[in-house]
């Protein structure tokens, strides 16, 4: 079956203590099946850097192809959806020009309206501060671009926590970006046997393989074998090609047996 | 300040595929903050065994104090949760004798009922196969038992995900174990609403109103009133003393009040 998965992050300190009801993942997910992706799984985090960050990279290592944020875009010291992103992987937030060209043009219009003054201050300009590389996504309901960041075939896709906005972004901007990008997806897949290494120590080594490859590395401990850890470490790469999603998972095993010789008494290939 | 923190597992691919809002992490969530409690995340995942483990192995690597799951606990093939929960913390799974009396009387009961027959099938039987060690919760409701598994100083409960018979669980099991073991923790809560500031324009008030008074102020923009910005402002503070967490909130009110008389058209208490 060919599937293109989903993973929803929703970010707000509202979902967590019973204020909020979260019709925004709902929504999500109910549109992305109709749309004919799958979603593996949704995660609700409070406002705070970590919690986001690792979010992301978790859903990020489960080899998700679209992930799509809700909440945590705004002007206020705790929306730090975009923060978390960049952390996440590793990229430098920048004043996005194009992202502060649709800000401008809103504050203008609600100036008009008579709803405040224009002027861009430093909570303004936060908004158009992206991850490096991103595009915004223009909001035709609120203040807050939509952002949308590319990744080697996969997509973060951070969208506005109010309802009206995070629909409106969705639906205008994201759709017709995902009818065309939904196709077979490869999984690639290799496990290795290890024995006398615990899992603790080899968790720094893994951290780098996985970034440097791009791969989902997850070890499992299974006992001891003769007082010694064994571990099972299951390598997956997940990507639109398939000869591809090989070479980054051999590539990724080849790096961690060379890093173990001389330390592991076993490195077996599966 | 010392937190008792929960994390909420939700199990069903219902929950991600649009068919199902999920309100039993909004009911949990509202419960277990009144009670005390500090929701740090919510995890919805499909019903497949690795997800389950993996989500249940990363709240406990997260170092929570309770993590509830609901789904998964009926007689069906993808009924998984007991099995995932198992697999997690590295448990055989055994029939119990108690969960066992409590499936079979409920059969019999419904059997006088005319409702079926109490004989005890292989899926009956699998609703009593728990983890080795953990004790039955009494459905007062249905016919799936809850399951609480201690683990030194935390704990493990796991809930049906038919509403009526995890709200039942919950309050009638799990609400007075809970109260023995929180922490105790106040929370004092305030909402203000007013019209006529930007959230963008409030951002620098709160940020140093929130700093002023150690509470945590989350500003929810709601639509316009007259073409005027409406927010909502919802004031927190955690507090071992709930005197003093009451005081935090109404000085931190007092203290928006005061600074944005002349600017905000309106600032009504709640």
């Amino acid at each position: 079956m060919e599937l293109t998965v989903f993973e929803i992050i929703s970010i707000g300190n509202e979902l967590l203590n019973g204020r909020t009801l979260n019709t925004n993942a709902h929504w999500l997910s109910s549109r992305i099946t109709s749309l004919g992706g799958f979603v593996r799984r949704i995660t609700v985090v409070r406002d705070e850097l970590e919690e986001i960050s690792s979010a992301v990279e978790e859903a990020l290592n489960r080899g998700s192809d679209w992930i799509i944020t809700s909440g945590g875009l705004g002007p206020t010291f705790d929306d730090l959806t975009l923060e978390g992103v960049a952390k996440a992987l590793g990229l430098e937030l920048e004043l996005n020009e194009e992202a502060l060209k649709m800000i401008a043009e809103r504050y203008r219009e609600m100036e008009r309206e008579g709803a405040l003054k224009a002027e861009l201050t430093p909570q303004r300009l936060k908004m158009a501060t992206l991850p490096k590389g991103s595009s915004p996504l223009r909001n035709p309901v609120g203040t807050a671009p939509g952002v949308l960041i590319g990744l080697n075939g996969s997509y973060i896709a951070c969208l506005p926590g109010v309802p009206g906005e995070m629909k409106a972004i969705f639906d205008e901007e994201l759709v017709p970006l995902i009818k065309s990008k939904i196709k077979r997806v490869f999984r690639a897949f290799r496990r290795a046997r290890l024995v006398g290494v615990a899992e603790s120590d080899l968790a720094p080594l893994i951290d780098e393989v996985r970034k440097r490859f791009g791969v989902y590395i997850k070890s499992h401990p299974v006992g001891r074998y003769e007082g010694k850890c064994r571990l099972e470490l299951d390598v997956y790469a997940h990507r639109p090609n398939e000869e591809e999603a090989k070479r980054l998972v051999d590539g990724a095993l080849e790096a961690l047996k060379e890093a173990l010789s001389g330390k592991a008494e076993r490195f077996e290939l599966e």
